[in-house]
């Protein structure tokens, strides 16, 4: 009775706070932060700033001239305010979704997510003799069935886990599953067609076909896609880039549907309810923010699937570190305790409230800023209800999918000009005229980034 | 001058110690050991069984039936001595090379191999932008360069390291990189051809076609590859299975040589001189039996070599993890500061003596027991001068390369009958009269294939 009275209560209290975020009442969040509840973040330590994916500009600095590049290296050893010492000449990158804006919560999280690692610890290549994927730790597995069960994004129940280095080597471990599966799926003479629909994320293309596979191959565009054989639809929803949520398009019967659920989490998304797909990938970096520990794993309903996955990364990695499934673990396992104790002032302590408090001031700022400068426009979201949130919410997605009007016809060269590093739009398979923003950096880059935005004119 | 000192002592130190191992004096070290300098492992915990890295059987319980899986799987929970509780029954799997020998060692250093991760460390996908493999930690680059400067195993010195998920994973992203290269190494036209001699290492075949790759095919044995045309050859120095000395084979213009040293370290082979090979793989997991932290890195001369290698992991997998390679930087720097540290009593933290020790002790008990047989026969070494050691040592390989004498054409099923699983030859490129033996189990286990393999009889 006791647990149903605090359950209740903190349900209540969860109420309060999320109805002044879903009535927008930015000034009310922001008394919150001020009286240093949920403190906004100062962080002057160095920055480390590019990445690209395709597989042309695979430099980090990709994006950045030479020039620009040393520009930004040099600056990421200033301890100085950004917006104070810049000028408008330091170059703000923001081609990648290096997702640092979370190291503050881990930061105030302090020693609950901390590991030791021994020596002695986890020194076999096995982690679970009795699991079709024996070397996925059974401590990681607890904590994602637990963490799925807490947030209700996907459905857990008779699924096999199959755990990877980042879902990267899932989305390529699923290809490989998929094109060796009996037909009437796959044709053994030659590759099965994967498609997306456009914009489709980025890295689709060239990880598909990095290595000339005999086994799969990109075809592209999912909406264009006609032929009468066996294909794999990517799904990826919320998408990447521009962050709505996704169905098949192909509807075929000769065809496969692989759903990239990396971003279906309260703070980008309203849940709306669990995710029941054959095969979902989820990535561990877009969750909590640990991009640095390469960690995903796949929701898989047939068990020859799992199978012919797990054989995948026996071939390409010989499983999955071991040390990183740990430390996974235990931060996921934060999560669910912060998620299923919920209320004031422990609600401090929820990731997930953290995370969207930020990712909506973040996207008004945006807004505001796009509302200011005249010259773009960003997609439009309604909102919903959200089963973990309890109250509508709107999508505040982790990539800004940005749209120069009129005459600018090159939205990242634009952008460029003004030492705003974006993705063109061409690299998601749509018109230069759009650009992919990254909106999960640190506070002090996407800060300078809305003074900049906001000053742009022509 | 006390520094000078005190090196020649422990030099000198050394030297005795060696002394007693390259004269074979088996019983001094046993009374090392029996002095608890230096105590044999007596550990009961639950053992973890197979792995196969051959495609068609990726089943960690290949080899063994499903019957002996489960005898071999109970049999994990007995707290018993297994020679006392075995009666013969138990399946012994070496069929895989699962390095938990060296647990016991790490148990011994204790506190010293720690390494606390807290929940805001080494969240981005960056480690160094100054470094072309950018995801490559600083910390880690620096105890893979002092290690092989305190072994002297390998030149590193106007090198690129590239980290990589195991050795696997750089074993695949040197293929990509090298059928990439300009002409006259690669052609665009055709997959270049990838050689090794019998008998190579059972995983290069599937890893080289498992995604029938248009850049790169698995041609077989590097003896017989006649083609005039552009090649890669794999070249394992100490060689997996059988521990001998390789050089390249086909020598022709159009080849490019990988060099694979995962076993190059004093346990296993005498350290003749510094390996200065344009491209050398190393993998963690041999050197102090992390198998489970997947880890490898690559010395590369070339920089677009290295560059391309890079882009391959990236493609692949995003970078490598930060946790683990900060655990493997830790784990190094203990073995370093060992071995730059040796002397008594302090010899008995030297990882490297202590492994040493441990196979040749292995190695003799199975000379010892091959013999009592007389079904059997391995392969004969010379010594050689160990630059590390300072004195003449023979290698004691990771795997027993063995073969059945007289009409026993089948090794591995005449094994299979006595309950040993082993790997056959014919994985290897070689007849079924050979099978490979992991060397690297705990001692349990290995003292329960000695019991059982001296008593096998026709």
């Amino acid at each position: 009775m006791d647990k149903v009275k605090q359950v209740s209560w903190a349900f209540l209290r969860r109420h309060l706070l999320l109805l002044s975020l879903t009535l927008n009442l930015s000034l009310l969040s922001r008394f919150v932060y001020e009286r240093g509840i949920l403190p906004e973040t100062t962080d002057h330590r160095p920055h480390q700033e590019e990445l690209c994916f395709e597989k042309e500009i695979i430099n980090p600095v990709c994006g950045a001239s030479e020039q620009e590049a040393h520009v930004s290296r040099s600056s990421t050893h200033s301890s100085s305010r950004a917006q104070a010492a810049d000028g408008g000449n330091k170059v703000i990158n923001l081609d990648h979704g290096d997702p640092t804006m979370y190291e503050e919560y881990w930061r105030r999280m302090g020693e609950k997510s901390r590991i030791v690692m021994r020596g002695w610890d986890s020194m076999s290549y096995f982690s679970d003799l009795e699991n079709l994927c024996w070397f996925l730790e059974p401590e990681f597995a607890k904590q994602i069935t637990r963490l799925h069960g807490s947030v209700g994004n996907a459905v857990t129940h008779d699924r096999h886990i199959v755990v990877g280095t980042g879902s990267t080597q899932l989305f390529q471990a699923a290809l490989y599953a998929l094109s060796l599966l009996p037909s009437p799926h796959a044709s053994p003479q030659q590759p099965i067609s994967v498609v997306s629909a456009v914009p489709y994320y980025s890295s689709y293309p060239s990880v598909t076909d990095y290595l000339k596979s005999g086994l799969y191959k990109w075809e592209g565009d999912a909406y264009t896609f006609t032929k009468e054989e066996p294909y794999i639809e990517l799904v990826t929803s919320p998408n990447n880039p521009d962050g709505f949520i996704r169905q098949p398009v192909v509807n075929r019967s000769r065809g496969i549907v692989v759903y990239d659920l990396a971003y279906y989490w309260p703070q980008y998304t309203p849940i709306t309810s669990a995710a029941d797909h054959d095969l979902m990938l989820f990535t561990f970096s877009k969750i909590t923010g640990h991009a640095g520990t390469r960690m995903g794993w796949a929701l898989v309903k047939d068990k020859e699937v799992a199978r012919k996955m797990t054989e995948f990364i026996v071939l390409n990695t010989i499983g999955v570190s071991k040390d990183s499934q740990l430390r996974a673990a235990k931060i996921l396992q934060v999560v669910s305790d912060g998620s299923e104790h919920m209320g004031f002032p422990e609600d401090a302590d929820s990731f997930f409230l953290y995370a969207y408090h930020q990712m909506t001031l973040r996207w008004e700022r945006l807004r505001d800023a796009v509302r200011h400068s005249g010259l773009f426009s960003l997609p439009e979201f309604l909102a919903q209800f959200c089963n973990y949130n309890g109250g509508f919410t709107e999508p505040h997605p982790a990539f800004a999918w940005l749209k120069c009007k009129g005459d600018i016809e090159d939205c990242e060269s634009f952008l460029r000009e003004h030492k705003i590093i974006t993705r063109s739009g061409r690299h998601f398979g749509m018109e230069a005229k759009y650009v992919r923003i990254s909106m999960l950096d640190r506070d002090e880059k996407f800060n300078l980034f809305m003074e900049r935005l906001s000053n742009i004119s022509l």
